[in-house]
């Protein structure tokens, strides 16, 4: 059994965005007890990831650190057509993920303890983005 | 057809721990002859990769690249709770894999030649790991 | 329903490989009309990325942001048997994707407009590279 939803985020820029309830309310209407969650993202400029939930400073020093690691504006960076934060928003989509899979317990994507779902928008401006969720078992 | 079960793995610590025999133990016993394996960790200072399971020294090197990119007790760092490794692990998980897919064939993971399934354990304390094993087919 | 083929990609050496023709002609074969398409190479030193798939900029940018990140002859690295570009391939295959999950709808990927899926060579020799699409719904 297969059911699929767009979920579609409006996101104010680059940051963090908590995806947990919005996918668990996905899955919990998909009427799969035990299976797969399967999340993806449409764009190259932003990614997914699971992370600790529960201290909003891990999302800051996340930032912090990709920042440093990716920073906008570098020198060595020729694809620069939408501004500074065109390149390094692909690098970090590419360090990060695109999709992600879940498993499905008692009709729950059975996340650990400090597991969260979090769209990462690495762009600066606003983006409307859209994530594709299929659930699958039985 | 879905089968399902929890492998617990007590690590000693940071460092990298060969799942390999274990997981296809439990796909071995799943009934599947061919489809996929969703192998999934249940935490976010820990994390999963494929890597090459020859050489040694490889998960030592990977261990040096990691320390150097993602330092413990970096200073830029705010979420220190639980001490200068707590971050660093995080970041650690989110760079590599919180979950793999692999293919199933005649009922084992047609993993190639030099590919092993590790943990990555990130803090420098021992912990009690659960991975949540999938597997489906026919 | 599960379908499964492999596909071979003779590398000419470092760089990436645009995968999405090839990967959308196996999913259009499957008989699948909704339901998920799997990728998983075979290998420890090449992998896997959705990446922008219009600027061929951004591939350059790509390699010479992980030249910097991971160079090859990097003197912490022990693992050197194969030569300095041996241990940096596996840790440009453990920082990007060994296997891709994808929606697949009317019998294509849905991917988003500027996604491709690419194979990324790490060595510098040229290599035969095995990819593993598991092609699996209703």
């Amino acid at each position: 059994m297969i059911a699929r939803e767009e979920v579609k985020i409006q996101t104010r820029g680059r940051g963090t965005y908590d995806l947990t309830s919005e996918i668990q309310r996905v899955v919990a209407g998909a009427g799969v007890a035990s299976g797969l969650c399967h999340v993806f993202i449409c764009h190259t400029s932003a990614s997914l990831m699971l992370c600790e939930n529960a201290d909003p400073d891990v999302m800051r020093d996340l930032e912090t650190f990709m920042s440093r690691v990716v920073p906008d504006g570098d020198p060595g960076f020729t694809h620069t057509a939408e501004g500074p934060d065109d390149m390094p928003a692909h690098v970090r989509s590419v360090l990060t993920q695109s999709d992600l899979n879940l498993p499905v317990e008692a009709q729950r994507c059975a996340l650990g303890t400090w597991q969260g779902i979090y769209l990462w928008e690495h762009r600066h401006a606003p983006h409307a983005r859209r994530v594709i969720v299929t659930v699958q078992g039985d």
